[in-house]
């Protein structure tokens, strides 16, 4: 019992996820309908610069623009990647225009962009006004399967990813298949490793659909990618919302599957891997891990490894032979802010959660990938 | 129906607001209960410059510090008062202190401070990692009456009050009722204008309390204080936490009593009265506006009135003759986001809305205050 002078008072927020997906959203009433459900004074668009040279869906956006119901500002042209997030520039010229056009509340922000573009652009729509609501296009298969689904906004800060941000989750994720067109080879495919994660951990028939799918999926198929980033998306999704953990308050992270080594991996690489490449090496890296602890059968790990090469995904990097990779662990931790937690596998769809990480173990996997 | 390509997943996040009354809270040990409910790695301490010339208080955090189980960073030493959250300064102050200590989400900020203070400070714990856990200790009698419940932390930005924030509820609220005995009397009374406001809109046993208690709250008795301090952070609490809109998405504001005109007047005079002051002055407007809308009858008016003078706070000011004053009821309007919806009076805790508010009575009731 408390003491007299205490007094706890427990409440909860609920907040209502929105994922759509078109292949064509300015045109057949998706993005609409959306906008609509959240009804909002005005809309600021800001587009990743990466997309602008998507003609055909940019024309979308301008006669949509010119012909809109509803009352927008003249887009914000924002440059694209790592680097939006790194420094407050992105995060200030959003809150800027927020400022400039009076948008409220009751407003909305639209983004169009890759993943780093959808954190730096949430992050400030988040903090002005403590929270202006925002829906989101994801431009790349990585933030369509992935990242834009998450209820995280965040910018780099003192040199160190995500360390200023927010849980804020967003008004809705529209995932246009046809932002992707504009995708070179490496990126179109380099998310798909996101997909294979969320297969593995969650659901087998999909990490088999996309095994059989794999050439359609290398040779641009846009039905088989559609299938692909629907499946992902959903999972990642539910995961999210329906997982009891969507603002990460417990240790364990199952969606960061195979991420202690991806995160290093880029760092030491200095981003020369892109993110998905860089979880395609960190799965084979926790998947040989799961085989060298006895917990999954080499002959699946194989299997696995098959599958992300016929993808055109890296499975082995010569930063492997890197001490600093090692690191990962421990940063991962202090990450977790207390007792380690990795998933590794016992099977497809059949995770287990570790707490240490033998360090002799994983150099020698290191050295049979290398 | 929502069509087979949408998807939408409801969840929500629930918290525990926990509020403490004391007035020894680093000896009796409230805060220490406290802290290890929550368990954190590390404390980094912030505490208001103006807290520093309680003498005494510092020495129990000196002493605190010096001895306790928790590992706990060098205190940080902030400016008070509204420049504290007029710039970016404390806010990166505190960032720096988070990152040079290697504070993570499992770490504790520990604020000691005025309404400013805290809500800078807490903006700044709210977004490093997403959110590190904070102990509100609120010092001065505005603070631990109302603004040190609520679960809003900002910054001015822009020149705009509170332009940049988040919703994010503080792990715990410690009231330590020794904080107020270093206030000059101007700021010890001025607070208990939102005890009043809670009262009327709340609780008439508690607003004849304070009417009964007046001489002996004027005069410093701290029981007198204790217990009003109590009862009006107890009833803000509830209301944020049982009143179904903790984060604010609806339009109506009830505990934005009177606040119309006392965020304007505090604008109009340069901060020279308080928020307490204005908040005074704001609750008379309004209930005279309430009588004026013959909703209430002016004897009870009056008997409010005469409360407020009771505890040496103002009823009037020659600001009330600036034409820039009526501008306030079209920017609240404009922070609600849409309609304006203010509370009126029909009887001590009886409250009313009203969605419009004729300019010409406003100026008649400025007029008969003037």
């Amino acid at each position: 019992m408390l003491p007299s002078n205490s007094f706890d008072s427990e409440f909860s927020v609920s907040w209502t996820h929105r994922l759509r997906f078109t292949d064509s959203s300015f045109n057949d009433g998706t993005l609409d309908t959306l906008i609509s459900t959240l009804s909002p004074l005005k809309i600021l668009p800001v587009i990743d610069c990466g997309v602008t040279t998507n003609t055909a869906f940019m024309d979308d956006v301008t006669n949509w623009l010119a012909n809109s119901v509803f009352e927008t500002s003249k887009p914000r042209i924002v440059e694209g990647g790592e680097v939006s997030k790194n420094s407050m520039r992105v995060v200030d010229q959003v809150l800027e225009d927020i400022n400039t056009n009076n948008l409220c509340r009751k407003s909305c922000v639209l983004v169009i962009g890759g993943g780093a573009v959808l954190d730096a652009v949430g992050y400030a729509a988040s903090i002005a006004h403590r929270g202006i609501p925002i829906i989101r296009m994801p431009s790349t298969t990585l933030a369509q399967c992935d990242s834009g689904l998450g209820v995280k906004n965040a910018v780099n800060y003192f040199g160190k990813k995500n360390f200023v941000g927010v849980f804020d989750p967003p008004f809705g994720v529209v995932n246009d298949i046809r932002l992707l067109s504009s995708l070179d080879n490496r990126h179109w495919c380099s998310g798909l490793s996101e997909a294979v994660k969320v297969a593995l951990i969650k659901d087998e028939t999909f990490f088999e659909e996309i095994e059989q799918q794999s050439a359609q999926l290398l040779n641009r198929d846009l039905t088989a990618m559609g299938n692909a980033i629907q499946k992902s998306a959903i999972l990642h999704l539910e995961h999210i919302t329906n997982g009891g953990d969507p603002f990460e308050r417990l240790n364990a992270r199952p969606l960061d599957f195979g991420h202690w080594s991806a995160h290093k991996l880029e760092q030491i690489t200095n981003n020369s891997l892109t993110h998905g490449e860089a979880v395609s090496i960190g799965l084979v890296i926790d998947i040989k891990c799961s085989v060298a602890l006895g917990l999954l059968d080499n002959a699946i790990a194989d299997r696995i490894v098959n599958v992300l090469q016929s993808l055109n995904l890296p499975t082995s990097h010569p930063a492997l032979s890197d001490p600093a990779l090692l690191q990962g662990i421990e940063e991962f931790r202090q990450h977790l802010g207390g007792e380690l937690t990795l998933l590794m596998l016992k099977g497809i769809a059949d995770p287990v959660d570790v707490h240490a990480l033998d360090f002799k173990l994983v150099k020698q996997v290191f050295n049979e990938l290398l």
